[in-house]
């Protein structure tokens, strides 16, 4: 057997996690058993929600546990299988960790389709991510045509899909990013109407601009003072999607609620929160769709690839600087 | 002509309104003109939206301007009409204003049945409060036998027609009020299944232990804490309705947002909020579903009826201490 390297949780970090907080380790890859396949892990998933899984808080899924292989979804190609649906070579997706190697039970696996999208857009357009803006948009934004649809986090992995499913609905779509680069990749690669850079410039007052009839729809992935500046202008019966808060994720102060939530009341408006796992009986209509978008030109899905396992938690931290450029994605 | 009492907003309040943010006067009552009605004021609705009527902030009704009549809900009696609709000794309701004698155009008239229920009523569970409570859990909690529902200011004018209702749609109801007597008026009198007292108790503890199911629908009057607590216990798919936030008013800091509103995504749950406005179109609906229900016994309204107009200023401040019991009117 090779041998197996894995990032385990140490320590659970206050603030932006560090080295310190990870144990990496060389060890004997496991045996499978009985219905379980071992998996060469190819690429893996870095997701803002990591940080979140690194707190000992009840959520929607439990915390990784100390002393456990960080969790991670990922793509990889069976080496081993005691299961009849998978046989040595498929390239399969499931939730493998940060390792090289992975034992999981058939269960857990899914063949992708390596000829209809290469491996990282199974990761990114056709993966959770993708899944998350599909839904989190349609079914908890409800956009109709015409209406002015506004994401925060425009050139991070899940927002420039939003941003664009919006624009196949026929909405008027308002980005949110930081800098000038992101902004121009937003508006002149993604075909945003507009992107307002939080770094550069007052986001209400470009909203105010960019959204005279006010936000209808407004996806949120990072809360905080973006959120409010939305909330300010949201317009008669909008929707905000609550669908991250990465602003807040390494905050070691109590974290800060929108101030201007009473505009709810004011607009007759709406603030819902979901988790893509809620939509798991649906996903096949979501990949179908993405795929058909992917294959058609009317979405893009870019992935920024960083190679090499050992820089798992470097890496990581470009989430929360805001260095990637679309789906963050680690080659092992 | 009698002569008419006044009070007008002479300044701005900031923090709790005070005698000096108001003008009492006595004044000529003005002559009603083609197609307007005078009339005798009997009783006047005090209401926590009062105070953000005052701030000089665009909402979904302007600021009441200074030197204007205070704007208030009321019932009283047509004095002289020069509309063919109305005749005098009518009785009406509308928007009549800080005043014992309002001339008003007719379209602003609605005549009330006295017969069908007392005056007050007429300002409670037949009024903009009845239509408040009954549109906002039914439109926007929409609540289903079984759930269960927690209101807050559950002795308050909205709150304890929210919880009988919900009790007519065969929910468990837990209501939020300050103080034992309150609790007990609120279990004892109202019907309710329990009652927190949040001046003598954990909310959150109290949540846990009445809702051990979570939180279906939360009806929420009050912002602050207890909407946190509320939050925090909140079921997978619940529905929180934002009516208003009578702890946040006159706040002289920043307002507060709920800072466990990423419960919203760990639960799939929303957060709506509405003005009673809305559902103009909707208010005969309303009202007959209310007068039966006040009929046939299975709502009750209280009223906290206060003596005297001069007394406004002191009487309004009672809905910011809590001191009232039931829909606060002026008796003019």
């Amino acid at each position: 057997m090779p041998t197996n390297r894995t990032f385990r949780l140490a320590s659970r970090p206050v603030g932006l996690p560090t080295r310190d907080n990870w144990t990496f380790a060389e060890e004997p890859v496991g045996e499978p058993g009985d219905g379980e396949v071992l998996v060469g892990v190819e690429l893996l998933s870095l997701d803002p929600a990591m940080r979140g899984w690194m707190n000992d808080v009840p959520s929607y899924i439990p915390p990784v546990g100390i002393g456990e292989v960080m969790r991670a979804l990922g793509v990889g190609r069976v080496v081993q299988s005691n299961d009849e649906r998978f046989a040595e070579g498929d390239n399969v997706s499931g939730p493998f960790g940060i390792q090289a190697f992975a034992v999981m039970p058939a269960d857990a696996l899914t063949k992708i389709d390596t000829d209809l999208a290469p491996p990282e857009k199974h990761l990114s357009a056709l993966g959770m991510v993708g899944m998350t803006a599909y839904f989190g948009l349609l079914d908890v934004g409800k956009p109709v045509g015409g209406e002015t649809v506004v994401v925060s986090g425009a050139a991070g992995a899940v927002g420039q899909l939003v941003g664009q499913i919006a624009k196949v609905k026929g909405c008027r779509v308002v980005g949110i990013a930081g800098g000038p680069e992101k902004c121009a990749f937003v508006t002149d690669e993604l075909g945003f109407d507009a992107c307002i850079d939080y770094k550069g410039s007052d986001v209400g007052g470009g909203l105010q601009e960019h959204c005279p009839k006010g936000i209808d729809v407004y996806f949120d992935n990072v809360g905080g003072e973006i959120l409010d500046a939305a909330l300010a202008n949201i317009a008669k019966r909008g929707r905000v999607v609550i669908c991250g808060a990465i602003s807040q994720y390494n905050a070691t102060e109590a974290l800060k609620g929108p101030a201007n939530y009473l505009m709810l009341l004011v607009k007759h408006a709406s603030m819902t929160g979901f988790v893509v796992f809620d939509y798991a009986d649906r996903y096949e209509e979501g990949g179908e769709q993405m795929a058909q978008w992917l294959a058609d030109g009317s979405v893009k899905a870019t992935e920024d690839v960083v190679e090499g396992l050992e820089t798992f938690p470097e890496t990581l931290l470009k989430l929360f600087s805001g260095e990637n450029n679309g789906k963050l994605v680690l080659a092992v």
